[in-house]
């Protein structure tokens, strides 16, 4: 890139987006043929509606001029070349790659890395289809029917949403390979309540630890070792790592086998390599999660369209970036009409949170403006019946981004009242999409909805392992974005480094803070 | 009361709160001493610490003025002893009740409630007991083994995190009568993915609905129906309703039997009504629920005490206040450290935000000031590798109630480096309170952490029934003396029903928008 980055107040088109006169009101903007024609297509019939956003077409043009004039989809092409984008780690970020070429090639010493990231999704697919077949079994002979993860953040969320997004789908047509759990927290109930519902001798378990060093999960490791050998089973045979190479994990004859990752792979941004590859392939097959693959790289290449109305994430992105610093929304609602999303929220709230909770600018300097909002959701229609009232009333606005799928994984349901499950479903999202917008007036104030309540929608056919890849690599690529444009590194974490630190300190009796002795003292540390 | 309640910025002791120096350096205020003397009481070992919150003693002098001035603890004994509190639906407010008797008696129509309420859980306590003998049993006569409830918004995630708070415990000591499941979403995935893993002809369900017309409930209780008729069993054996007298659900013939709420208890109030507590006596027997209420009762009897620095739940609500409306936090992060409380903070987030996601208040006039947050939450240590990176280093302060506990509730887990699993939790736990609160200097300026991040702490020797009771009513006592705080009416949801009358149109052919037309052709419908 021939340009260094700059902040978002340094930006012309910026300063000129700040005084446009704002959407005045949503209800008459949201006109049928601005639902037909404010999309943006992501293919196989999906699409990102922002007909329910308060962008108009001055509003649009300066969007498209404040994305060409800090290059945001130059960093990306940047990104994707082997740049140093994770500049307080000295880092690539290379999360693409793994699931597939977009641009050029990116060797580093000596290694193509397209290619590395390609080998181990290979290992992993032989040695899964080595386990369906028998070939691969417990210590006590027994063939391995459950897989459990254990790992936490971006070693858990992406990977376990990614699950329980297909699961279900795959156990309707016969096609559930294993079934997958997963154990996250240190809290020994956590790996409990797991173990407790296990077959152990049909049970293999996946380490994930990119260091080799979390203190979560190898305390983990150990407690689920101890649970193999308790019932005469030889832990060794029971686990696979997926590590980096140069972690003590690596080639350890503690583990049945080692699968790799590396150091241009972020936690939160890696349930398309190993970390995630590795249970999917176990529990859903090769198929579907080279499907899963092939949806997130379509959007990859999708994302190098300069053209904002061309692009989803980068158009969600701006927009994003729109109500956080002109509009002044301080929180994001991810609100999936599905149950089989129903923690992709949680991942989506690592994914932004983790990526761009940040205060400090890629030259080091505070930045003068808000970055990485809250982001949080339910799958509707539950969400209807818990939060949506303060969504509706409150008087705080919160952005709203709706996803929702023409069909159910499983059968749309029984007829009642003359519709189905799942048309009862969308016509809830539908109408939710348009009471926030456009609101009601009502003589009794209790019931005066104000609206000017602004929404996106992602749509799809069905929830399939392409279409989730799709939506996986929108968001991914949506953060990326946003942090190009608040000139902020997405790819490190620094924020999670000091609470380690102090846990290390009451662990090992060297507590230097008088209030942290105290607070020790209650837990009895 | 002989007062009319007057709206926040009206009351005399807000003004001077509004006006106080607030505390600069949390760091400084936040000493060993204060760890050990900013705690209130709550039994059985149990407390509220507000060491690391802002409060110094003349906010907290001017907080407790706030409090006697807008007459929150006689707001709260009126509610008790009947009055209509629930002004937009003329309803009293009953839910302290169902688990016994504070004030005064309640009768209404010349019916004693809170013998209605008892006896409705004696009711249900022969029930289970029966159930449990084997006296009730499937229509083939299988003995039931499962529990799997229909219900949505408080007739799920209430029921559903109190049950998930006490399943692992209760199977540790062998004392799981029964496991649970729940169908809530309309999304036909959500009870296809349930029923797929029910052994249906030993599952007995509860389908809850107060007003017996509840669309997602009714359309799912269709699903299980058919269900159950495909595998040749007499569905109305296999389920029971949790309704109120008048219902067309009440007394029906295909139901084994009904369980009666009213009108005076909110959805998101019923966990220790009928709603609750047949799930609950069903699962885990009548002793775990009977301990559960008499925790919940504790906390309503110590929210009675006038002294802010007593009453924690008034303490709570009143911090949060200021939180909210003077230092102008617009959310709230819930943080147990307790796998068992995954799903807490979506029950507090309907509970909160549906209560007080308002902007009107009580004499039906637009209130100018901020009122409920935004509430979500995750367990830590899961949180810690998600989005406490931006509660951190974020550019926007989020208010934080860590909950934890001395023991875990199946064994302290393996001795790793010298700790157990639930040593390393708790020492996380604290220190992330000390993080937040203090903050660390960095030359590098990635690495720097401004601290004055403040956040409460809740705890408890271990999550028992008892405790866990507790800790529902402490929130849904913090609620209501929040929605005193800012005059609103927290017991009603007008802001769900427009949604509703949106989806009717669309299912009935009857769209009036254009804009919704237009959505309706996207999902084919």
């Amino acid at each position: 890139m021939t340009m260094k980055p700059i902040s978002l107040d340094q930006s012309r088109a910026f300063g000129r987006l700040s005084v446009l006169q704002p959407v005045m009101d949503l209800a008459s903007l949201l006109t049928a043929e601005r639902v037909e024609q404010a999309r943006v297509e992501m293919g196989a019939g999906m699409s990102y509606n922002y007909a329910a956003k308060p962008v108009d077409a001055p509003v649009l043009e300066t969007l498209q001029q404040l994305a060409d004039e800090l290059a945001l989809v130059e960093q990306y092409r940047d990104l994707l070349n082997g740049a140093v984008m994770n500049g307080s780690e000295q880092r690539m970020v290379l999360h693409h790659l793994t699931r597939g070429k977009v641009d050029g090639d990116v060797v580093w010493r000596g290694k193509n890395l397209a290619q590395f990231y390609q080998q181990q999704l290979a290992r992993i697919a032989t040695f899964s289809r080595r386990v369906h077949a028998g070939e691969i079994c417990g210590s006590d002979g027994e063939r391995f029917t459950q897989v459990c993860q254990i790992g936490i953040g971006g070693s858990d969320l992406g990977p376990r949403a990614m699950y329980l997004a297909l699961a279900h789908g795959a156990r309707q047509r016969g096609e559930l390979r294993m079934e997958a759990s997963f154990i996250s927290n240190v809290d020994p109930d956590d790996a409990g309540q797991v173990l407790s519902q296990l077959d152990l001798p049909r049970t293999l378990f996946i380490l994930v630890s990119k260091s080799g060093t979390t203190q979560e999960t190898l305390t983990n490791e150990t407690l689920v070792r101890q649970a193999l050998e308790r019932q005469g089973l030889e832990s060794s045979r029971h686990l696979v790592a997926v590590t980096s190479e140069s972690s003590p994990l690596a080639g350890n004859a503690n583990f049945l086998t080692s699968f790799f990752m590396d150091d241009f792979v972020g936690g939160r941004f890696s349930s398309t390599s190993a970390v995630g590859a590795t249970v999917l392939m176990l529990a859903l097959g090769e198929t579907v999660c080279r499907e899963f693959l092939a949806g997130a790289h379509e959007q990859d290449c999708r994302a190098l369209n300069p053209c904002i109305t061309e692009n989803a994430a980068l158009l969600d992105a701006l927009i994003g970036v729109y109500e956080r610093n002109v509009l002044g929304f301080s929180a994001t609602a991810v609100l999936p009409y599905s149950q089989a999303l129903r923690r992709f929220p949680a991942h989506l709230q690592q994914l932004d949170m983790e990526s761009n909770g940040k205060s400090v600018n890629r030259q080091g300097q505070p930045v003068h403006y808000p970055t990485g909002p809250l982001v949080f959701g339910e799958p509707g229609t539950n969400g209807q019946h818990s939060f949506y009232q303060l969504l509706h009333q409150g008087t705080d606005r919160i952005a709203l981004q709706f996803i929702g799928f023409l069909q159910a994984q499983g059968g749309d349901g029984p007829m009642v009242q003359d519709s189905s499950s799942q048309q009862k479903l969308n016509a809830n999202l539908i109408a939710q999409i348009v009471a926030f917008a456009k609101g009601q007036r009502h003589d009794d104030p209790n019931k005066v909805f104000v609206g000017q309540r602004p929404s996106s929608l992602v749509s799809a056919p069905q929830l399939t392992p392409w279409v989730l890849g799709a939506l996986l690599a929108h968001y991914e690529n949506k953060v990326m974005f946003q942090g190009f444009l608040w000139n902020i590194n997405s790819f490190d974490q620094e924020g999670v480094q000091l609470g380690k630190c102090l846990t290390g300190q009451v662990l090992s009796g060297q507590v230097e803070d008088p209030s942290l002795r105290a607070f020790s003292r209650v837990f009895d540390l």
